[in-house]
């Protein structure tokens, strides 16, 4: 992101969020609209466009769209990797919108740029009303960077073939393509790794290893493992403290436990985390990585947690610490207290 | 429960738990067999058990047990209607063996002793060692009472044909028996309702009324709603206080709700309370009664939820006072703290 | 409150908060002076006001409203008994000038209406615009009324003339009269009693009894002894759950226990407790009730809380159920959640 | 701490904890001596010892160990200067020895091995029954370390003379000695820093500032900063997630604060944190450093809060992980279940 503007060719991916099989939602179209059109006819800029959102009728039945569409570069989830194509990323959404963007690079991120169309989130840091202002300005270089960590997860299945897999729904998909051999996949998350009970009534039974050592068993609704960035989504709706995203540590927070003792822990951001069914565990438990691909876990099979090598750099509308702060309350109302007009002695005793 | 054991003929239940499908634990059997052929021969009481705990393996290829089976009366759960026709319960388990045998009582419960087999719990406060001064001591009518209160659930659903009914492990049953008129259940619980998202990914939306007044909408995992007797199961883990049995209270208690100010809340014993998918949950809930008959929710369904007429009266091994805070202790290590054998000056402070 | 107006007499309290030694609230001033007048010249009422509140300089002073004040009958906290005396009480300001007017009465209270001045309060639900219609609409016999039960304690001392007493503002006045005989005193409370470590640094240690068995010892920074009604106050401060007023039962609450898994309880209203500081305590505990009255607690003094025959009427705005989750959401912003303008399908993912 | 032992002449601080005017613990006696002869004659190292440790008549009056505390070098806390002069520390008490002894470096601290007497401690890993073979393999160099951060706090006071100081056991003490001028303090806490509302019946309010910028007020108890060691001491207590000392982040957590959603932070070790009280608050505050030194903070002054550039490298016993995680168990008691017996099928149901 150097200075000049007439030349400029730099790949920019815009990226909205369209769940399978469901129409883009309304109100990110025109914001959408305007902004490709900016990027690419003011800021010589190149876009890149996921073929499916342009494949929605709401876009590509618009005519007038369409001409600009056709400079567009396009790819697909899953099947065509960006990840060395993209100098920049421009998300309009919600948090999920960057989640998403996130999950499309699996190794480095170019720094990302987040508009929140309704309210402030925690990824989302800026407003679309001055937009044109404010993506100047960021591609001038005048940019403050919160480098936001992610964990990388290992899953490995002893028994593939017998899995199964549920979609977003929660319809379980039987896996077609039967495979008897070890599987490993690898996922990369900004939030967080959850395991937990999936449908069944019963507790999940899960051991959690440190550093190799067995340092203790999640009996409950299930565990989880987030990035400081995470401790502000699920963990801290289980009861874990917030944990500013440039602390470098990994949060464990179990969800529901059976002990009352069972209080959040944060552990450097070195360590290995491993997490395995427990031997005496009756039922399987679910794994899911930052709220997607949501896959079955069962006795054998063995889920690797470290820090990743290829954080996100998110870019911040003031700097870390107040887009921060402004988050927590805007989101989470974080000690917004009730306004006393009425200032009397006895007001505030307990 | 009167005193003269020579011609006594009370009707008993005896009751432990066998899961679909599965075989009995062993280290219930020989606890069962004894204390069977104790009430049939020595107290001379008619003993009710369960057909299908007779038709396990481990039960009916016992020929010395054989004989005395014949003497018992049998039962199938949900078909045949014991309701009036027992005197007295004995459970040999779990807290969930007693959870079972009170969902088999619909209407009024005979009085519950409860045994457990392995450590203390919060329901079974006997200890099976001595069993039968303990049982001679009960029917000879010195027994400490808690009347445990129930909630009585009203699920009434609108498009009964098109809902889905999961298992004890997960697996979606799609209903056969297709109808499309409204359908009314009822169950009665003696922990909690559990409304929660089930297999999505997304919160749950919930409303909830009290007394037909919308009071809040449920944002996250789910919501609990629950007796006294239940603050201390799931309640308890999701960060519910913990109350008495003899509270006259229902506790609500959000399951890592969505904000951080969502404290749990304890109504009186009296109200009516509703609950609905919110107008604009973009998912289904899932509903379940102490944990069983988990089933799905959908727009246009309620649940609704009183104190029930109809308590569990359980039998105290000392007194409700005693047995509570011994439960408290041995099942949560309620404020069990570290014994310090060198008390120095220094070694309180924080 | 029967309802002939013309030739009313009743007794009326007028409740406003003056601290020792500090003028009256000003924005308190114009609300009393107009009330007062209102209810001695058009409801033809007697007012009864605090004796320090017309010698406020800004009430003493008002030549205008100083006829009026020669009608009013005054009284001396601690001094004058004006138990008997009252029918009504009519309290101006926040929670406090209502648990300042609960402790003018240690045995039968008059039902009591609360206006706020600033913000709604659990306690004060009127707001003041429409006072008159409001309160000739109660005179009138037209309210709901929630009983608000309150603890009596009982503190009984050793060694009274070693006591050392705190002031208000934390000063430690030394007691001039002494008395080496027992002493007995007993308080009415309506939020809560509680036990803490007052200005020492080591945590307090005291034993905690119900019904006479020794249940636990809390060490930590003290323990909160509740009604209902102060289960919103300090107690969900520290980390209780919330129970409607309408709940006969007294909720237990430590204040930063040594413990994780010291969790609040909830135990039924008709239980005797007993604090008394552990033997092997190393410092003295201080107790304050609803606040106020602080004294320091001893080895071998003890408190008895049980709740008390003499409850709060506190009328209520609508109804007990409607104001007391108006206050829930006002004062704590329970379960208040940002509002999402823009909703999109992963908006509201975790 | 090389090698050779014949040689040695390293400074060898032993540390005990005499509270002013109390006598030393009795089961501290016989360790102390054992210890003290056995690094002075075996071991050959100069021992430092407290000048009031050696006044205690229980070691005073011991004929047999006054020759050999004649080699011993003493010093006074606050007047005598140790920082450059020892090279080792040991300590033998509980986790407030280890703060007592962390006090005494104001700078630079060196390597400390601590052992507790009895149940095990945060900062006290080692068991004295083998502590010859134990200081024997740290000595010689086989000595994992955990460097523990340390909050340099700075308060600024602005009229000095008008403060009041309490003494441990609370009792004010007055300064006689005036002095009308600014006075800055600075003070290294392990653990935290609190402020709270001391003997005060009020709530505490005060401001929270965060490099420079306003980030919130807390009204409540009181506030803790505390070093990711001092996450499982008060912290805790108050609600904190549990940080393990390898963690570069400083805790904030606020103790029972009036807004329900006021959840500890955890900020990066990095930022600069600054308290005083709010403008409007209508009493003063108490700030302590690790338990000790309590005095008040009047409007005006300020207390400036860094991570300090001078850790306690604290010796393992086993290794930063493995002791971090024996520590919570045994300390906090951190998911310590029930232990089941029995496992039947229906027992971990909720």
């Amino acid at each position: 992101m150097t200075g000049e503007t007439n030349e400029r060719h730099e790949q920019t991916l815009v990226s909205i969020y369209r769940p399978r099989l469901l129409p883009l939602d309304a109100s990110l179209l025109e914001p959408f609209k305007e902004l490709c059109i900016f990027l690419t006819e003011v800021k010589n800029m190149i876009v890149y466009v996921e073929k499916k959102v342009l494949e929605d009728p709401a876009i590509s039945g618009d005519e007038n769209f369409g001409a600009i569409t056709k400079k567009f570069c396009t790819f697909r989830e899953d099947l065509d990797d960006i990840s060395n194509r993209v100098d920049f990323i421009i998300c309009l959404g919600g948090d999920g919108t960057l989640l998403y963007a996130s999950s499309l690079f699996q190794e480095s991120v170019p720094p990302v740029m987040a508009f929140h169309l309704g309210s402030l989130g925690f990824l989302t840091p800026f407003k679309f009303d001055t937009y044109q202002s404010q993506v100047t300005q960021i591609i001038e270089g005048n940019a403050a960077i919160v480098l936001r960590s992610r964990l990388v997860v290992r899953v490995l299945k002893e028994n593939w073939e017998k899995k199964a897999r549920m979609d977003e729904k929660g319809i379980i998909l039987t896996n077609g393509d039967v495979e008897s051999s070890r599987k490993a996949m690898q996922y990369q998350v900004l939030n967080e790794v959850v395991v937990d009970r999936g449908p069944s009534s019963y507790l999940s039974n899960v051991d959690l290893f440190l550093d190799g050592h067995l340092i203790t068993t999640v009996q409950g609704d299930g565990v989880i493992v987030s990035t400081p960035t995470g401790s502000t989504a699920y963990a801290v709706a289980a009861g874990a403290s917030m944990i500013h995203p440039n602390v470098p540590a990994i949060m464990i927070t179990p969800i529901c436990p059976h002990s009352l003792s069972f209080r959040p822990i944060v552990v450097p951001a070195g360590v290995e985390l491993k997490i395995m069914l427990s031997r005496d565990a009756r039922n399987t438990a679910w794994v899911s990585f930052d709220g997607r691909k949501r896959q079955e876990i069962c006795h054998g099979d063995s889920i690797t947690i470290t820090t990743s090598c290829f954080p996100v750099p998110s870019i911040c509308s003031r700097d870390p610490v107040n887009d921060w702060f402004e988050s927590l309350a805007e989101c989470l109302h974080w000690n917004v207290r009730k306004k006393q007009n009425y200032l009397s002695s006895e007001d505030e005793e307990f």
